[in-house]
């Protein structure tokens, strides 16, 4: 008798963004003239870059040749590829990382789900920290790994360290008061578009040395910092190396949304212990997780990946997210202009916004919905502290920006 | 202290085609002018069929526009791909496979990995059967998943049951007495290149439905079936559709190694028991395991996988297929008139060959490997049974089969 893995019987209703789903197609269904503008998902609206697709199209022809033809490719990505990620995103901002130390992959959801692999797999092995609102994939994959109890109430998993991110900590949480082992951070931060110091981030790299933690660094959005101040990566830090794991992604930079592929730098001076109090490497345990689970990335999305390195290719993607940083100004702007406290979006495509008179965040997704038809996501569904929020996202075209900003207006003037 | 998954420690060495890979790569080093032919690894040598190529450059070019422009999918894939494979490789079999029972992965290798997330993680949840010799990953990764104890001085896992297949048996292992609750089976077999009758999968199913087990059922090498009474698919055999999850592959069909696209099936009637005794049916459990860990394929290789089922795209597979097929029976017949055993190769793109004057599998891998610059692959990778066998590949160009074979037969007529 087959037996199932119970943990996923303890997940709450459905992940957020089905939920976004469902309420959005029952109501378009209800009401097929309603033009509705969607700014709930974060995914990106605007074509490949130029220099993407030339280097794809030309890849694609080398597949079609003999001479040319590539079958299977080094699991952990082509050396082409993690020598540029190497050098343009971490050596040139002085962060010393090696190639062999970046593992590419088809997502960091992929990434930041797979990586509990390597992790002690009893639910008393670690205790697991992280942001409070959050990427609700960090939560949920704990849960299916069976590092949590049940939830409570209010959808919180007992076992679960949730630090919260508040307004008035400017949704950058305080260090932890008791030791944790492994920590979530997301900066700059989904939902909320807040940004750590350098100050903050050498606290928690100190904090996570003192405590032997390691840290989980969802770095997706840092090209969007245009703060100079901020460091776009851990390995910024001094000692960073030693204690986190950095998680970044193509898709919010180059439009890979659709494309797939993102990378892992796993350092091998960050390590974890063993049941005998050994310390192991777990660079030479996320190498054998991706190797025996994992079979690297298309050929095709490689090469285009790698042109986002060109000189071309590096000034397309600085449009690219120069536009939609344009979008969130206008957006953050627009709804501060009506009376409504808007935060992020300055150094982040993320605009996180108090409901207007104190409505919950679900009940303000469903005013938005019908009153403009605009599709915003609810702070609660990323965490208890996300109540009386909502996210909007600045991937769209600048025309759907500036209408559903028009159509938010009149809704919330009322 | 961050703790790690001590279950990684057990793992014996290295997975068994990076070993074949450090052992090559010294050889090469040491003999620079030496011109190997690799028949090790089953990696594909001819290039994509032109109708996939064709759909991919159109894909690229939609996505190069704003109009055309594809961000996120579906999870599961696009409907466009899962109706093909649902009505091509199913329906038209009499295969009772519906379109959201069709799951788009970027590998059967992941899949073959990832689907243990849905089971049990305790040792004792799930008693595990496969069949020996097998592909290393479905014992590697139940090892890092915990559901093994230490790996015995001959390298199997203690609680693991092991179905030997040989050549008494026709390497179709005969069914269990006992009782397990997961059984793995590939046909036609990697690495034996053995096929199952429609009596002996009708044997299975009756068997997985008394068990209440779970086939896992990997039949990545259906498309090298010639004989037309072989059932392709589980499905095809009443029942099967109760007790069975099938993985697919477009690798070793379209060429696809390098472009990573596969698929598995988890029809709706297939169920597992929770904790409390409830049948809980595992399309659920992978549905959120994939809608959570996964974020699908990129849009342009679905794309291409679909032109798979185009006209023109099942002509050109098809001829694929039947080139690496004559390989596979100049392989075998080479084999056999310089006096060796030889198997496989008719309905599958492996033979499978007894070593010469009782070699061991890494013995003669070291012999062909220097007396005739062949890389084989060593049986014994693939299980104890394995011992004394080498796997030649038929993926590789006519002239490097016939070449392969003239220095075979000096290298071992001697």
């Amino acid at each position: 008798m087959a037996r199932i893995n119970d943990h996923y019987l303890k997940l709450k209703a459905g992940y957020l963004f089905p939920e976004i789903g469902r309420r959005v197609g029952a109501f378009a269904a209800a009401n097929p003239d309603a033009k509705i503008i969607r700014m709930g998902i974060g995914d990106v609206t605007e074509p490949l870059p130029p220099a993407v697709v030339e280097a794809t199209h030309r890849a694609v022809d080398e597949m079609s040749r003999r001479e040319t033809f590539h079958g299977y490719g080094p699991e952990q990505g082509y050396d082409f590829l993690r020598n540029a990620i190497a050098k343009n995103d971490f050596q040139a901002r002085g962060a010393d990382v090696a190639t062999d130390e970046i593992f590419v992959s088809d997502g960091s959801k992929c990434d930041g789900g797979n990586i509990l692999d390597i992790f002690g797999p009893a639910r008393d092995d670690n205790t697991i920290a992280l942001q409070d609102p959050v990427y609700p994939i960090y939560v949920d994959t704990n849960v299916m790994a069976g590092h949590t109890g049940e939830a409570d109430e209010r959808g919180e998993y007992q076992g679960l360290v949730y630090m919260r991110a508040t307004a008035d900590n400017n949704f950058s949480p305080e260090i932890p008061k008791q030791k944790v082992d492994i920590v979530y951070l997301c900066f700059p931060n989904n939902p909320t578009g807040a940004v750590a110091t350098r100050q903050r981030l050498t606290q928690w790299v100190e904090y996570a040395k003192a405590s032997d933690a390691v840290i989980l660094f969802d770095a997706a959005y840092e090209r969007y910092i245009t703060d100079p101040a901020i460091p776009h990566s851990i390995y910024e830090i001094p000692g960073g190396r030693d204690v986190a794991i950095e998680f970044r992604s193509f898709s919010k930079t180059a439009g890979f949304t659709g494309v797939r592929c993102a990378f892992t730098v796993v350092p091998k001076s960050v390590t974890g212990r063993a049941k005998d109090g050994s310390r192991v490497p777990l660079h030479r345990l996320w190498t054998r997780r991706h190797t025996t689970k994992f079979n690297s990335v298309a050929y095709i999305v490689q090469r285009g990946a790698e042109a986002v390195y060109s000189d071309a290719g590096r000034e397309q993607v600085q449009k690219l997210v120069a536009f939609y940083l344009e979008n969130a100004k206008l957006i953050r702007e627009g709804l501060t202009s009506i009376g409504l406290k808007a935060y992020g979006g300055v150094n982040a495509p993320y605009v996180w916004v108090k409901t207007p008179r104190d409505l919950s965040s679900w009940d303000t997704f469903d005013l938005l919905l019908k009153q403009a038809n605009v599709v915003v996501t609810p702070g609660s569904g990323f965490g208890i502290s996300g109540e009386g929020y909502f996210r909007v996202s600045a991937f769209n075209s600048r025309e759907n920006v500036n209408e559903a900003l028009r159509r938010l207006k009149g809704a919330l003037a009322g």
